[in-house]
């Protein structure tokens, strides 16, 4: 896919979603060297992702995991002429402005990472380039679009290589859109209101500090400059969107966990509108043959002769068990 | 940064805010010897902390951690031109005078040390040298204010190398302030007799051992020859302060958990006068890099471009996540 990136590395709403929906279809792929992007471009990923460690490392080693390198960032964006993406800490506005400032195409604010800020996401309108964010919920992905997200990405547990959390998320967002359908107006102002007190967390904890009380609201922003009236009304404008187009108003992928070409071609089933992969490629076996297998299984996601066929003599990364994993380390609850 | 010492050292409360105002902007290191005070120095730091370990050792190591040694301190001293902090328990005004009289600019009242005293915090007013304390909230910034405080640090989470509690405390800071802004007099009185009555503890706890019941509180002192009345007031007119300057009425900087330039970028995009940065230096892959890094990217911390090619080839300090902290080990804890 050849994009003319000058054109559309700046824009408005429209031009960043317009961005993102040149992916669609596709598989973006996780590399931490200029080789592994060369692989990934060769395979067919429509993008890769720059990253340090992939997800099933960050999660080994432990730790806090920041912006890349840029150095790094630069090797790779000098190796492939597929758009680059970069990951950012959930809040690191000034990690954000330093990787739109370097040139790549894209930010994934990503709970891989530590998160940087435990109240608010960024304010995704401060930028210029598109950014994508994850979302367990329709609740969740009306939050991150009305912030400026231009694309989102159903949550898994990344670096699992366990499809199980990716499926119920994006059940969970189908689900969510299904029942927004039926809403009358009144009821979408409610689900807005809802989502709308969410970011009111902070002004909750500051009243109590100074008050010994929780009841001192006051009228103020409580966002980025923006008042509740002004949350809730940019809530009411993305449910309205999703009503109206019967799926959310940005390009969907699924994240976290995909592993092998079947997982691919069912989170597409499921209503995706392409797949992340994270650990699951260049931790597997053979990862030239399983990028290129992960990417015809998502282009023809119902032909199962050919999944069967590229998924033979493939070994998938050995993954681990949800059951397994420390409450306090999955990744998934990080910003909410 | 040249500082008139002899002038500076000593004096009232409006000298004392002046010495601390003249960090401001800059970047504060931790050191350990001489050495790396040097180091800090030739990098442009504007002051540094005189310490036996940095915080991430003290995390390590466990056990009581306390005042350096004052060899240390004025072999470090000996080394620098720019002014020397040093850090004192909670609450323990005899190391606090034992620091003074050896002629440290500045005292750090700080929780990365083991604190002193369950109940207060040092009567900063009995000291002539400035002191600066950490806070979490605008209630805990008052406190500090009126017991002296010449300057605020708001706290992260020290030794983690980890942002997100420094960003979680500033937004309680800020968030104060925007509340402050809008209150009556009444309403601030009302914050005022909340921020008194938590120095009234430990006469709550004795009236309760001497009678089996709280209510017996008396008309006394409750903390250093202050009234329940005096504090009160003393808090009254900080709120007021607050109120006319919107913003503290003392340096506020940011600490605990800084580890890269872009971290401390965030901290000045959040509106902090300047960084104290500790483990973060000198647990650092390179750290006469990172020092020149940190400072520069503080000082023009919305230079994007700057701040990408300072952060090339650049490796922070491996990190704590937060989770992984048991709660009695957060130091951010130490000192309400």
């Amino acid at each position: 896919m050849t994009l003319n990136l000058s054109e559309l590395r700046f824009g408005d709403e429209l031009l960043k979603r317009g961005f993102a929906k040149m992916t669609k279809g596709g598989v973006i792929m996780d590399v931490t060297t200029a080789e592994q992007a060369v692989i990934a471009e060769k395979a067919g990923a429509v993008s890769v992702m720059a990253l340090e460690r992939v997800p099933s490392d960050i999660r080994a080693a432990g730790g806090v995991a920041r912006m890349a390198d840029p150095e790094k960032i630069k090797e790779i964006m000098n190796a492939v002429s597929i758009p680059v993406m970069a990951k950012v800490r959930i809040g690191h506005i000034s990690e954000g402005l330093v990787l739109q400032q370097l040139g790549v195409d894209m930010l994934d604010e990503s709970e891989v990472l530590t998160p940087a800020d435990p109240f608010f996401h960024i304010y995704k309108k401060d930028l210029t380039i598109p950014v994508v964010c994850g979302a367990r919920s329709i609740q969740e992905a009306v939050r991150r679009i009305l912030e400026g997200a231009a694309m989102i990405r159903t949550k898994g547990e990344a670096g699992t290589g366990n499809i199980i959390e990716a499926v119920r998320h994006i059940r969970m967002v189908n689900e969510g859109i299904k029942i927004i359908k039926t809403l009358s107006n009144e009821e979408l102002i409610k689900a807005a209101r809802n989502i709308a007190s969410s970011y009111s967390i902070l002004r909750h904890n500051v009243s109590k500090d100074l008050f010994g009380a929780e009841d001192y609201l006051g009228e103020f922003d409580l966002y980025s400059g923006l008042s509740l009236e002004a949350i809730e009304k940019e809530a009411v404008k993305v449910l309205k969107d999703i009503k109206r187009l019967d799926r959310l108003p940005v390009v969907n992928f699924a994240a976290g966990g995909v592993a092998t070409p079947s997982d691919g071609a069912l989170m597409m089933k499921l209503g995706t509108d392409g797949v992340f992969v994270g650990s699951g490629i260049f931790k597997s076996k053979d990862p030239e043959k399983m990028a290129r297998a992960v990417v015809e299984a998502v282009e023809n996601y119902e032909d199962y002769k050919l999944i069967g066929d590229v998924s033979s003599n493939l070994v998938g990364m050995p993954g681990i068990e949800i059951e397994n994993i420390p409450p306090e380390q999955k990744l998934q609850e990080r910003g909410w």
